[in-house]
């Protein structure tokens, strides 16, 4: 911990916080105090009346604590694990066709729209700006195959923790020194690759101990497709994993239709699933089993991914992550289903969990970084209402379930308050 | 139509109006000019080239047109056919269990605080501004069964179309006379009455000529138990229509597992059925099929069903109509889906059907009354981004999925201009 020694820190606030913890999918702590050193660092969260041995510790005056309002309370910054940053230009239509007719008919010519580098830059700024505003912190992002205006998103998330996928754009991307901004290997799916490409990207993958990201077993017809291009193979999640590319720095978008026995292998490698609810109902892919994910031990975060997914914001998809759990009870393929916490939990926590940065962000754990919304659930225009009976978990559902970018006050990435943007962003 | 001698008309609209029509779901009507006479009756909807002709039939001037912006259209107001006012206190919470546990836990215990008027009267205003505010110009409630908050009600809602529930009230509610606001014969649900009582309900009813509301077939719990304690019924429907409930004049809420034989009977009857499909995902209690529903013609219009239904918005409701629609896709229990247009059909024209209104509102024809909503696509701090390449349907879908209030700049009910609020709502 800290001495009379360390810099002068960064932030001081008291009041309420609320996230997930190993234990429990949501915890709230109520009249505490968290300090954020100059590198944006937690280093201590005590209760209150810790004050007097927390300011001697750590050098700071009553007068330098930041204390909430009882309608404030600071929750994690949300992960979105599985983004498709150029498709955000159409991002709220053009959900009516299934997922292969989807990408040929609407994705694939306006993904090829970005080797223009002023779409781009227009798009890509727009997208992070969107996704800041609502929240997300850390994004796993899905580009296109134009090196420039990839570098361009690299420069536009730079604040953020991001992971971008590259083709030829890995050693430009190290050269420029985002520290900020991975990449991450990136092939679009199984029927997209040949299996040389495929072999070639798991040597690279292995090689330089790369992230990797991809689609899996997103609709019933793309299962089939990959079945018949790839027949010496037993499954989908074999396809990936004779190739090297399911490892335990792997996360795989969907997994709809995954067997027991393919998630056995998720956790035997440790390989993620990103979650995304929302596009798995609007493109009428499939409904994933989290319950089941979570009962083999596989790493599991949310994702938009936009825009199949509609929405861009992360608490869309705790909300479509309820309405996928409960439509599988209404189905009665299970008993039980996710709670509210579970999905936050999914949405931060898991989140990073997720994307393998668990020990960096995703709770308000000292030493992680302090990547935190401020949430205010009487913020002016909000669009729910709090009556006088209402008590403190009663606001912070209204404000799962009802909340927009108009309750989050402020959003900070590791200690820096990057919402309201400056003009800057 | 007018004449020169018509009184003088109260607005004169020049731009872009999207409404459903008997043979489209979904129409938009560019560059046309909408004349509202100061009845709050629509008395023109003409191509802008007619406007020489226009002016002169009914005598106004070029300075008197309001021209919309590009980025504006006018749409009808949404009809919220079943939305449970005193609930409103809790919505956005507790949607964690079935629901004959969730009525007994959450719903009974806050309604009977509706003895209380001053916690009758926040509720009830909250309720009405906030679904204004959202863009529901005509409403269905469900009340509680104490006399002066419920007039309370009738007095905060008089200024839009509603329909309310009464036991003892009624005499009351006419007297004071609120034009815009009828009364309602509101059985809460089988289960809650006795034989007799839906017997004198459905004397009442029938005598009067009076319309009815209630819930059916929500969850599968309940159908069971309708069918244990009214054994003599071949089944629920069959339970309110022997007893004169189940008419013309009738809207009964969810259906989610009504049979063939049942879907016809409301049919023959000319009964409505209220779609709520947040409140059906939310307490787990099913998913009805609207295909089937109106491959039955029977009248369908879309509710919120708050507090079931967390959220009192009608653009929710269209989102989650979709939802529902795609998971029966996803499931394979219908080969098409219901489109967004069609949604946003069953939210306007769809719910004036459904409350026998359909000559007085839903949409834009000559001799309805002007229910409108002005709706920005490009509204300061608009949840969405619009791109250079999007055309006018982009931004229309855009804002179906992702729009909110800040998009709903004004909202007319007759003609009058109700949202933003003036100092007296
Ligand atoms: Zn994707
Ligand atoms: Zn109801």
């Amino acid at each position: 911990m800290g001495s009379p020694q360390s810099p002068p820190l960064a932030h001081v606030f008291k009041g309420t916080f609320v996230h997930s913890s190993a234990s429990a999918p949501l915890e709230i702590l109520p009249g505490h105090l968290l300090g954020v050193d100059d590198n944006g660092t937690i280093v201590f969260v005590e209760q209150a009346d810790q004050l007097e041995q927390l300011a001697k510790t750590w050098g700071f005056k009553t007068s330098d604590i930041r204390q909430l309002s009882k309608h404030e309370f600071f929750m994690p910054g949300l992960v979105d694990t599985h983004i498709h940053a150029p498709q955000y230009a159409f991002t709220g239509t053009r959900v009516d066709l299934p997922l292969l007719q989807w990408l040929t008919s609407y994705t694939f010519p306006t993904e090829a729209k970005y080797q223009d580098n002023g779409f781009a830059e227009e798009v890509y700024t727009r997208v992070v700006r969107r996704t800041l505003k609502n929240g997300t912190t850390t994004a796993c992002y899905f580009a296109t195959i134009h090196t420039d205006s990839s570098l361009l998103l690299a420069e536009i998330t730079g604040k953020t923790t991001s992971f971008l996928p590259f083709f030829r754009f890995v050693t430009e991307l190290l050269e420029k020194k985002y520290p900020r901004v991975q990449p991450i290997i990136t092939p679009r799916f199984g029927p997209s690759c040949t299996e040389d490409l495929l072999n070639a990207l798991g040597d690279l993958a292995q090689t330089h101990d790369l992230r990797v990201q991809s689609h899996i077993s997103e609709n019933e017809e793309e299962v089939k497709l990959v079945e018949s291009m790839f027949p010496t193979y037993q499954n989908y999640t074999e396809l990936y994993d004779k190739n090297k590319l399911l490892t335990s720095k792997t996360v795989m978008a969907h997994a709809c239709y995954l067997s027991e026995e393919e998630l056995k292998l998720f956790s035997l490698r440790g390989a993620a699933i990103s979650h995304c609810p929302n596009s798995n109902f609007s493109l009428c892919s499939g409904v994933l089993n989290v319950r089941k994910v979570l009962e083999h031990n596989v790493k599991l975060g949310l994702g938009t991914d936009v825009a199949g997914g509609y929405s861009a914001s992360m608490l869309d998809a705790i909300r479509k992550t309820m309405m996928a759990s409960n439509s599988l009870q209404i189905n009665k393929v299970n008993g039980t289903g996710i709670t509210l916490e579970e999905a936050f939990q999914l949405a931060t926590l898991g989140g990073s969990q997720a994307l393998g940065l668990d020990d960096v962000i995703g709770n308000f754990e000292v030493g992680k970084e302090f990547d935190a919304l401020l949430i205010n659930t009487k913020a002016s225009d909000s669009p729910f209402d709090l009556f006088s009976a209402d008590d403190f978990e009663d606001a912070l559902q209204k404000f799962l379930y009802l909340g927009d970018d108009r309750n989050i006050s402020e959003v900070y990435v590791a200690g820096k308050q990057v919402v309201p943007f400056s003009s800057s962003v």
